[in-house]
């Protein structure tokens, strides 16, 4: 039972459901519905995010899990011969096991600042690939990948994010955006992109539903639906399609009932500032100042075991020889009292 | 509301899961555990897995739908230029969008009995390959796909597998099978394969979930673990790998725990025999003698929108000029006031 | 010395070019010129194939090697999740070790007749793919691939190609014509479909070299060059691109000029002929009457190892337990005497 | 006839091959052989290639192009979930239009110094990997790639080779290398690098003809064949499988006949430094200095149009906002008074 007596602060997908879901899911139980997303409850999903994002003609796709969405959104959106544009931390460059290259592309990293892409850094890209005289023998930029929050938690604002869809627009290459965390970006002080505007300013984003008080589920919204035909075979084909597609349905149509999904990651957020207070307190270096609900800071490596023995984070990466950066992670379950017993551990030392 | 006045018989994957499965979901909801299936409820349901089919060392994998499992396990299996035996109507070959082939493997596929390919005809294929002088330009076979029950419903008895099983070991190369509806083969009284049997006489096989009383999951059976290294990381390039995995643990946990899965295709299967019983006595001829829960029959195409207006069924194929072929499905969720319905609407015809 | 002594009647690709090809190899050896087809002999090549072919706006190709050519076209003409329309017996569904399935596409095989598809039947098979509920599950056919003369070197009409070329109008999908031994198509007195025909009646064909007096090379047609954008992108991305591109306009400049391509077949077709005679003759039962340069007769099996001690032919497949389908053939390069020796041993048997 | 006019030193590639290919494609031009290297011609350079390299149970097999043969040879020792680590300079990284990932694997690029990566950096990055724990998420690093001279002209010494290699073994991981210039290193005052040496300090490699005398073809060596069983069948699968195999044949029986192969690169590699020199004394900045047939020097963005309406060189990178890096290339068939002309222009400015 070593577990429970842990503080569990690893990650933003330990728990299972809003209490909504599982009601739900147990309500609608041995109700027989169509498979495959073509029942009542799906519709009513869709045309909830749909109204959400202020985009009526939307395509909403629903989907299982992170890497599942991203594989098949940019197989998608590539031919077979592009490649996609991503930060070099971004998840489908490092933590996806390769499954865009499984699907034949390439991922075309930059160099990221905290998870960031610049859009003068993205036209530097496309510009010099145009004027390249060997570029029929490289891999041609099909679209560019960025995630809201990004991996680090941070944020782009709507100018920033308006900077990197106009040069999209002037390429002529779709912008997509992983909204794995997106919840946590909706509630931070610090966001002033809207579902609205990031409907507005991608070509294909999906609304995280796995860390965001789902069991499972990605939505993926393609306001301008002729962007992707036949993207249900596609799903299908990348093994993407939920046989009980209802279940994916349930959880988004309790999500975006009554705004729950703009609610759900404030205490979150809230808890995340909490916990970079009591670090700085307690004199630990931040990373950075997160806007979001994961939270970076750096730490001795012989303080480690003892922060280990009472709380679960996880190891980010090494700062130099004797210090290692660590993540903690909040979430719409987190609990007041175990923020407070972190917080109380951690100024403690 | 036309779904609820009408009886469904479409499919067997039309409601939710068994309520134990609900139950523990929203027992354990709250708690937190570590991800990607390394929590101790998944732990628990892979001993339980490992002990019904009585192989202690078998390594187990859930994952979330039948497409996803069969491109995951086959692309592990095989070398890039290595191509899957399967008889024409198996999934694989039908009704995956492609999977296999985006895997870049090609399905071989062999003309198959009501879904079921013969030991001799597999000997047969491999035999005609290893004397073809120019096979080395041809795609080498390099496994053997079938399923149990098939795609039709019909079962291998435990004498046709181990002859299967005996021409792969000759020729060296392993035997997958798809157990996608495997409930309904294991509490069908014509049935003499058993778990234990599976797991003696295939290399991999799969426990299906998602039809057989979970909201989704597969289990896949590898019985010597060494057959397949890495199999997590290729799980995750597949984007096959659920975030909570503990979901799919919860719900195994509780199909194997005193034997539910065996009983829980009892039911589905006694009903089919009834529907059969009802389309024999109102003169339907039926394709063949369904031993488990789907069932097949000859309908002259006037007379099926009356029959459509009042129940869901499949649209199997033509079977000639005016007469198709209907499938019925039953379920571990299917009730007896509905089955009774059935066979009186079939009947009164 | 054995090889000398036998008769090579195996394949059409054992011997080496045209001596005039040859000749203005040796002649420009020292010539530098730029890389990758951006040569003026390769622009001479290419002007020529589209005067011969009444295409002035066509692009033009120039790869190495059938199935890489095969490969690389089908590839640029799908969507990863759509397949290719062939004939069972298609080079691509038999002979290339799985290079479309690599590329991640199906090959839909169809049953041919002595290697030809009809117009119904791909009619039939596109109709009930439309009329299939579950077709979104399945692998959308996305072009049709047959061979003129077929892998049989039997020969569609002009009728039967229009008849073909309307069938993917009407379901908007490309149609793409396999060459690899055009040669002796354009030689045969059989033939009514013209190189100008060909780039009416597909949207892709490619004219063979490798098979019809070239060392090595096959030229892709592309009447409508709007169907393929970054083609050499894609070449290049399947490993088909040749440094030395002038190789390849070498080649087919020599083969394009004074309508050599027309004529280079015609000895190979008549020798063919004499070989029917001959075997017709001696008593052999041919499959069918062969309009090209390749010939196939049914052999007992008892006869085999003596005709094989004299003449190098190749297995086609078993005809009957006892009995043998045996390939004989031509080409450009085959002698009169060879021929003579040849009939000769037949007809004394 | 401008391109006539302008000195060629562009690239590597421009002329044919050296004469006595020439000669010998003549005298056996009509001679008939069996198809796919199972010709004599082809087991004669193989064997010479064998011994050149003292490995006499050497698996050798003859492809067409680099590209080609990199994505063949890396697709054959890869298994689905692992990538290829190669410095970001590496032509599988850059310049092979993604054939690599159109595979289904990731190139794992390094940080290298003028495109030659570092033991040391090689065992941090498979160090690192082993350590991380989340590395069952990532792309596993199942080679290394180099290539010997680098695509900047640089070489590995003996021993930086034995030192990379040792990594390679004590991480179990096969190390392959890109020979495409590799006469150029075996010609060079500075190597010390023999055949023999690469047939012990790597598991793969491949001894290039496209640029080094040959029309095209490059030999694959795999010192042991059992590391890639039905390498044959890949290479079809990979669309490099010439059907005239005897044309490599030819070629590399050419090449290593007399020790061809070890003298042929000498004059281009001694021109190269005489232009090194002509740089310096005319206050060009190299930005090395290369030890092989590749030069690379800095010049003021206004004085390329000059020197480009004389010289065809090569664009390699911007160096700052006002110079460039460009690249002049000797090859075997670089003539002394195409040197001295350069030489004059160089200086003259």
């Amino acid at each position: 039972m070593e577990q429970k007596s842990k503080l569990m602060f690893a990650s933003d997908y330990q728990e299972g459901a809003h209490p909504s879901i599982i009601k739900r899911l147990s309500d609608t139980n041995l109700m027989a519905t169509p498979g495959y997303g073509s029942d009542a409850i799906c519709a009513s999903a869709k045309e909830r995010i749909r109204r959400a994002c202020a985009c009526p003609d939307a395509m909403v796709e629903l989907l299982i899990g992170g890497t599942q969405t991203n594989a098949t959104v940019i197989d998608a959106l590539l031919r077979s011969y592009q490649g996609v544009i991503s930060a070099d931390s971004g998840h489908v460059n490092v933590h996806e096991a390769g499954a865009i290259e499984f699907g034949g592309h390439k991922v075309l990293a930059l160099p990221g600042k905290f998870g960031k892409l610049r859009a003068p850094q993205i036209r530097q890209y496309l510009e010099d690939f145009c004027n390249d005289g060997n570029n029929e023998h490289m891999v041609m930029p099909g679209m560019v990948y960025i995630s809201q929050p990004t991996e680090f938690g941070t944020l782009y604002s709507r100018k920033e994010l308006a900077a990197i869809h106009a040069v999209c627009r002037e390429y002529k290459i779709p912008l997509y955006i992983d909204g794995a965390r997106l919840a946590y970006a909706l509630a931070s002080p610090d966001n002033d992109v809207s579902l609205k505007d990031l409907a507005v300013l991608s070509d294909v984003f999906y609304i995280g539903g796995t860390k965001c008080g789902a069991l499972f589920g990605e939505a993926v919204v393609v306001p301008d639906p002729r962007l992707i035909p036949h993207f249900f075979t596609i799903i299908k084909q990348h093994g993407a399609l939920l046989a009980k597609g209802r279940l994916l349905g349930i959880q988004f149509d309790e999500l975006f009932r009554d705004d729950l999904y703009l609610d759900i990651g404030k205490t979150a957020v809230r808890y995340a500032q909490d916990i970079q207070e009591a670090l700085r307190k307690a004199g630990y270096e931040l990373l950075f100042d997160s806007p979001t609900n994961q939270v970076f800071f750096i730490i001795e490596n012989s303080r480690i075991p003892a922060l280990e023995s009472e709380v679960e984070c996880s190891f980010m990466e090494k700062y130099d020889e004797n210090r290692t950066i660590l993540r903690l992670c909040t979430s719409w379950a987190s609990s007041g009292e175990a923020v407070r017993r972190l917080c109380g551990i951690l100024t403690r030392r």
